[in-house]
């Protein structure tokens, strides 16, 4: 049995073009319009477009059936015949059978029946038709053009049954549209109208989205259609509209600003004690005019741009007390506009910034929790704007009988920093947020925040990805993610790229988010990263480096019909991101070599000057691809934010030095930030001790030149196991001089000196080498180097775990390697006698007090208990309990520098102190709250520092 | 009675020239020399070379007759006849009768009559006539040019007897002489040989000095000659040698390193106790050599370069026996060698650094004070290498018989900072410190490092004009250094300028000098001077640009013969150090306007390459005047040191901003470091409290562009009383807008605002107003206004003197104004009831606790009991006795921040706090220990802080 998407020519030259689709006049429209989508799609994938017809005698021989349970006559002809059994889906949410029949009807050799529970059951099931066809969600939203096939043939194979999504609502918000949404769909479309819209709900709706809350900065959903064009459109397609947390009663905030005044029926304050029956009629017209269409209600108020809804010195009570009010007072209207029974209308109450604190109440206070008003309302949980939960529900709000929602952050407009440029989100850590949110019953809603959309459509995919299934994604099923990004790319560049090229575009992918996740751009300064510590610019200059190499390869291969997708989904946030990160750690570096006064800083001004005009070559370049497509996409500020917001923002300063007039050769270990120019008076011998790490062979020393004149030099060494890359050479700007050891020639620990001499200096070089009998050590046992352990926390000495709750690899994960976390998350074991822990195993050089800080994930408290414990056990040792966040900790409070470190650096380093042992030590660190991620973990002794770096030391060598 | 020095074309059209020089065979044959030398003078005043003769009869009209007594028959016959009378002079030190002398001889109608004391006398005589034709010291050194005369005529007002100099030996230092001297000496003569030493000699004795330390890092006075010949020409000219502090018995440190030698006769170690033959070997042979000379021979010993002489683990009593046997047996050697009679042998033993220790020992070892060794040997007390004496003699030492010299530093080479380039004495200081040594009775020798001599022309011969004349120019004359200036310059300018470009040539003498002198240029940095607090880098910038500019003006205008003097010695140490500084402020400007992201951060960024050019044009300049005279001598790095000499020294970075994308305007006050853009999210208002002040009626509003585009801008006031200079404009790099008011509309306390607005901004000002009653106040009470009360020393209400010992004003003394002295300096009033005291009278705000700085000049204590004792009494309290140095302060020592800071800053802040009542307080500052020296008085509230600056914050309001 087989289905054919094909265009024959006939031995009698007569052309048909199959399939034809049948058009019920029963069929919602929405679902018709959606079947004209894919007809569109089959034409960009066979090049002729399927013809329509409502005559069943004219489908010819593979017709497309589709059709929703209940406004269908031919599906309930085609069950009744047994040709299809709708029962299997029917009175299901959101459910499609997609199955070929054979014969259904004389003169049709094979049909092609979709067949939904529901209207958005019935439009997945035509998408799904479309992803079969090869066609990307994103064939609309970005140019992502199908490759083309001569015909496309189904067969029993490909039949399927739908499941219910995981997640009942699953959508996105758009927001912060200004300057780049918002110029966008001003030039292209004339406003945020139906016509803009349609393609939003076209991309939620092929990504198996239900649910949007519409632009609102300054736009009006229900006005701007204009009219009510775009509730009616939305409605049309069977995407539920909801609004932003500060916006009850289906009406956005921005309308009231538009119908108050002194003589206006709503009154002309946004205040629920002096002008009540303003804002109840206010709110009771919202209703009634929104009321027939599928909305899911926002309940609760909050005052204007987001402030307080009382004055400052309004007591908790008093508040709580009006939000009751307000609320019971919105039941009333809905019962009395939309529906009587409320259990049927869909409520969300958000408990977002100071509204949680009015829900939870306090010791004195009874909060909003339990209130009989909220019954059946969908609490709306949020992260910390910054991708991180604040909090999941008790135990006793588990009780809740209207479920829970998740409000996520892919772009935030404000404190501690907007980032509404790029795509900063990282699928590890999203993939670890969301199953988590998912794993603790917050299952009834999810919105995200995707800014401007544009850039995020990858980690958007991902998101209703996860969304609809968690059963394939979830926490049960870890390091998923490479495999969604390969399947990704395969759909958005299936014939455009090799399957290297493909990899190569994983790697871009990968590569760019993480290093944006690490830092935002907009924060991203020039001494984020220490500009020479650890290596830790050098090495993100030439990952980044690479990314911009890779993805201008690609660009030059990439075929001219794919170009627009592959430039808006990954040449531009790749390239102009990166590019980004290279200026400010180019900057960094141009101003730590001038003040070092290397010509070399000289070489980097021009390069940050470069950087800053490719920024400005890229954005222009991006607005003109594709006929302008994206033209204003790409406003949005986002270099070197001073503030939380683009006021003020600096690009990075341009540094130019005076070179010396005396020949100078300035010396320093590359990844140091030690130097000396060798001089007479002011010599400073320079101390390496790298060679005392047993996996070190090499070691690099710069040789800057410091002044107007080239400077000749000679490397000059007292033995024979120091093998310098050479022994003379003339520098004008700067040289890389490899020392290499012959560990043969070692005799326990070693001094040997290295002199780097001009005519007027000598530097000079002591080196210590020691080879470290490795072969008594047990595997990953880490060895106290250069002042420090530090252990990537995947590489334990072993784990212990509990009743299937498991210490598990979240590979990639973090800054710098991955992580470990227990899984699954939802268990707290602060009352348990067991624990899950992990054990790390180091020698120290002495016995002595070790600040040990762990690295972990800037994770906020599961609860409002405030505690994010983690229990320490150094040898044989009590367990140490410590909260892992401060006694003030409090995220989304910008006055909380522990939260918006934690968020801003992407790490969060708890500090404590164990005594150590001279020799072998054996840590534990044991899982008890909930929500503990851990990334790394460095010790040094007390009263002693490392140097400065943004990701912390780089690893101390262990045994493998 | 007229002496004729002039060319007459007699009726007969003979030309006769007129004086004729009687050479008398017994005359000294140095003294011969110099009687040439004037004739020289006589051609370059007259434009004729008198003759010599050496017969009396043909002396013409207008002879010259000099002669030293007893080497002189014609002044022994002159006295018999009672035409001179000799007893005036006779046994008198460098003393001379200059005199005219009516037909001494037949046919002589009036011969001036020069006789000498001595050698040296006869010399100043000479080179008095020199004087008084107007001939300056610096007509050799550094091409002065005398005014052309038809001739020149002396009359008897011009007879004059001179007297015997103040400081027995007035000598300089030519020291760290590379690469200046050094390059100048070996290109223009071969090296530091006899042709070169001719011109220092003439020098010194033009400026009446007697005295040398001869350059010593590479040279060997007494072998460079070549030979002995340098040796012998000083000795010709009456120079007596010296050599420094750590060259004994006539020998140069760098002779041993020449002469030692594993099979040398003088061993191989200059260690005088491992090698104590050979190096008692090398000393004799250097008293056998040079002792026939006029010498002062140095004794002791220390180790090479600078070092100590026994290893530091060596006690204190070591040293000093050490020290005993080394001194005992130099005493022994010029016994034997030099001079049995060791009184009539000139010695000196110099107190510098840890030979100082070893002189005075500890309580527990006695030092070498008062050890028969040092009988008769003049003790050597020095400055601190910054022009601070280190101390003086205690009641104890002045019976020491030797007396007492000083070494002092118009240059140095070493920690805390080397400044050896330019001239950065400035004369109130050096006459507050050279009169105070001469009252302490340091009066035996004098000796100032003078580095390569170059560029401190001015300073040195204000420092032997005092040497030669403490009753003219001593402590009981202060303020007279304008007087001082306004004649050197005469000196040297005399018919160059006229009398208006003269003042102008003061002006940049002054302003110069006193700027380098708070700051000296090689460590003049980017933010020594705050960018715009208190204004103190503008105002800083005015006076160096004022000084560029007026010495630039008269370059222009200088006659072309007298360039040469005029480039050397004001053009380019002024031109060339305020081009430095003015580097450094755009430098520290730059940088801060940068970090605002001003655009006028990019045109201050050109100006310092402007800068960094003309110091390189100046000095290439400077090397190709006067036919390369000075080629050589302006090699001295400069700029940007970042030890205390000038290895790995730095230009200053040249930073660039990349101009915003969008319109910005930055609203600063000028002289404040906030600043704001006036955005909306991130507005700061700026409080401007200037107003407050009864006598400010203006502020200055920076509005900086920071966009690529220009901003327009409106200004807006909500009051009467405010008036800006203008309401609108448009700006692409920055504009000052003037905020004025009308204090007559002000009615008690006021607050207005100010808007400057743009289209995307609004800066907000906030400015208070307030008239003050002053009417009601006493003159001289200051009132505190933002946050503090700043006093000048010289602006006290009253005060008190005892017994003659003054609170004297010291013109122009210090960094800001002027500073009070209690002259005499020599009294400390520890042990007295009664003690003079300034009186200060000012308005506080609070009754509270205030922070008081006393700004002191960076004195040393004047004892070695450390102290530095102020006392302070606020209203009726008791005094407090504070000691204004920390207990371990200890000059010299590089370890000593407080010491570094002292000099480097060229102030001493000493903190303490008073107890203020609220309105009218009194505050009186005790004079208690000597060396104090009071610049200014600062007081705020304790907990507050005042701005950042280099120089305090401005002066407080005061009733004048």
């Amino acid at each position: 049995m087989q289905f054919k998407i094909e265009k024959v020519t006939k031995a009698d030259k007569r052309i048909v073009e199959e399939p034809i689709f049948y058009m019920e006049p029963d069929a919602y429209s929405g679902v018709r319009k959606v079947a004209d989508k894919v007809r569109e799609d089959v034409k960009r994938v066979v090049e002729f477009l399927p013809e329509t017809t409502k005559k069943r005698e004219k489908l010819g021989k593979y017709p497309v059936i589709y059709g929703t349970i209940g406004h269908s006559k031919i599906l309930e002809d085609l069950h009744h015949s047994g040709k299809i059994n709708l029962s299997v889906v029917e009175g299901k949410r959101e459910v499609f059978l997609f199955q070929l029949v054979e014969e259904p009807y004389e003169g049709i050799s094979c049909a092609l029946v979709i067949a939904g529970s529901d209207k958005r059951g019935s439009i997945y099931g035509l998408f799904h038709l479309s992803e079969c066809m090869g066609v990307s969600a994103f064939v609309d939203w970005s140019d992502v053009r199908p490759t083309h096939k001569d015909k496309v043939i189904l067969t029993e194979k490909d039949n399927y049954i739908s499941k219910e999504p995981s997640v009942k609502y699953r959508g996105l918000f758009i927001n912060d549209e200004w300057p780049a949404f918002g110029n966008w769909a001003k030039i292209h479309f004339g406003g945020f109208n139906a016509k803009m819209y349609e393609h939003v709900f076209e991309l939620i709706l092929r990504l198996k989205g239900n649910y949007l809350w519409p632009a609102m900065w300054t736009a009006c959903f229900s006005c701007d259609g204009p009219g009510l064009l775009n509730a009616e459109l939305a409605d049309e397609y069977g995407i539920v509209l909801g609004s932003s947390h500060h916006e009850p009663c289906i009406r956005n905030g921005e309308e009231y600003s538009q119908v108050r005044g002194k003589d206006s029926i709503y009154g002309d304050a946004w205040n629920f004690r002096t002008n009540r029956n303003g804002i109840l009629r206010f709110w009771e017209d919202g209703l009634k005019r929104n009321g027939k269409f599928e909305n899911i209600i926002t309940l609760g108020m909050r005052g204007e741009q987001d402030s307080k809804i009382l004055e400052e010195d309004a007591t908790l009570e008093d508040n709580i007390e009006l939000l009751k009010d307000v609320i019971r007072e919105q039941n009333r209207l809905i019962r009395k506009n939309v529906c009587e029974d409320l259990s049927s209308t869909k409520r969300v109450f958000v408990l977002f910034s100071e509204v949680e604190a009015f829900f939870y109440g306090d010791e004195k206070t009874k909060g909003l929790i339990g209130d009989q008003e909220l019954d059946g309302v969908t609490l709306m949980l949020g992260d910390d704007n910054f991708g991180n939960l604040r909090g999941v529900p008790t135990e006793q709000m588990k009780e809740h009988n209207g479920g829970y929602g998740l409000y996520y952050h892919f772009d935030f407009h404000g404190g501690a920093c907007s980032y509404e440029w790029m795509n900063t989100i990282y699928l590890p850590k999203l993939w670890e947020q969301l199953s988590m949110a998912y794993d603790y019953g917050i299952s009834d809603i999810w919105v995200v925040n995707v800014g401007d959309i544009c850039f995020l459509e990858y980690p958007i995919s991902y998101f209703f990805e996860l969304a609809y299934d968690m059963e394939k994604w979830g926490s049960s099923k870890p390091n998923m993610t490479d495999y969604f990004t390969k399947q990704w790319i395969d759909r958005q560049f299936d014939s455009a790229f090799n399957k290297e090229d493909k990899k190569s575009i994983q790697e871009i992918l990968n590569g760019y988010t993480r290093i944006n996740h690490n830092r935002k751009p907009e924060v991203m300064k020039a001494f984020v990263y220490h500009p020479v510590n650890f290596d830790e610019s050098e090495n993100l200059l030439k990952e980044a480096g690479q990314i911009i190499d890779q993805v201008n390869e690609l660009k030059t291969r990439c075929p001219k019909w794919a170009l627009p997708a592959f430039y808006e989904l990954i040449y531009f946030p790749a390239a102009a991101s990166m590019n980004v990160q290279k200026m400010q750690i180019v900057a960094g570096r141009n101003e730590f070599y001038a003040r070092q006064n290397r010509v070399e800083a000289n070489v980097l001004a021009k390069e940050i000057k470069w950087c800053i005009n490719e920024d400005k070559r890229l954005t222009k370049e991006y607005h003109h691809i594709n006929d302008r497509k994206w033209e204003g996409m790409g406003l949005s500020e986002h270099i070197g934010f001073m503030h939380w917001n683009e006021e003020g923002n600096c690009y990075p300063l341009v540094i130019e030095i005076e070179p010396a007039n005396k020949p100078r050769l300035i010396v320093a270990k590359s990844d140091c930030s030690e130097f000396t120019e060798g001089f007479n008076w002011t010599r400073k011998t320079l101390k390496i001790e790298d060679f005392l790490r047993p996996d070190v062979d090499e070691v690099r020393i710069d040789l800057a030149c410091g002044s107007r004149e080239s400077v000749e030099y000679e490397v000059k060494s007292d033995c024979s196991w120091i093998i310098p890359s050479n022994y003379c050479g003339c520098v004008d700007n700067k040289e890389v001089l490899r020392l290499k050891i012959d560990r043969s020639l070692l005799k326990g620990k070693e001094l040997g000196t290295v002199l780097i001499q001009t005519k007027t200096s000598e530097a000079q070089l002591e080196i210590w080498a020691q080879n470290t009998d490795v072969l008594t050590m047990d595997n990953n046992t880490f060895l106290e180097r250069d002042g420090y352990i530090a252990m990537e926390a995947a590489h334990y000495y072993k784990k212990h775990d509990i009743d299937g709750y498991c210490f598990t690899l979240i590979e990639n994960y973090g800054r710098t390697l991955s992580a470990m976390k227990v899984l699954p998350p939802q268990h707290d074991f602060t009352n348990d006698s067991e624990r899950p822990y992990l054990e790390y195993h180091f020698i120290a050089d002495q016995e002595k007090e070790y600040t040990l800080d762990l690295y972990l994930a800037p994770s906020n408290t599961a609860y409002r208990d405030h505690k994010l414990t983690v229990g320490i056990q150094l040898n044989e040792e009590e367990i140490q309990m410590t909260n892992a966040v401060g006694e003030h900790f409090c995220s989304q409070d910008f006055g909380c520098m522990e939260w918006i470190r934690g968020v801003m650096e992407n790490i969060h380093i708890h500090q404590s102190s164990v005594l150590c042992q001279c020799g072998l030590n054996r840590l534990r660190v044991y899982a008890v709250s909930p929500f503990m991620v851990l990334e790394k973990v460095v010790l040094y002794k007390k009263g002693t520092t490392i140097p400065t770096s943004y990701l912390g030391p780089r690893e101390s060598f262990y045994k493998k």
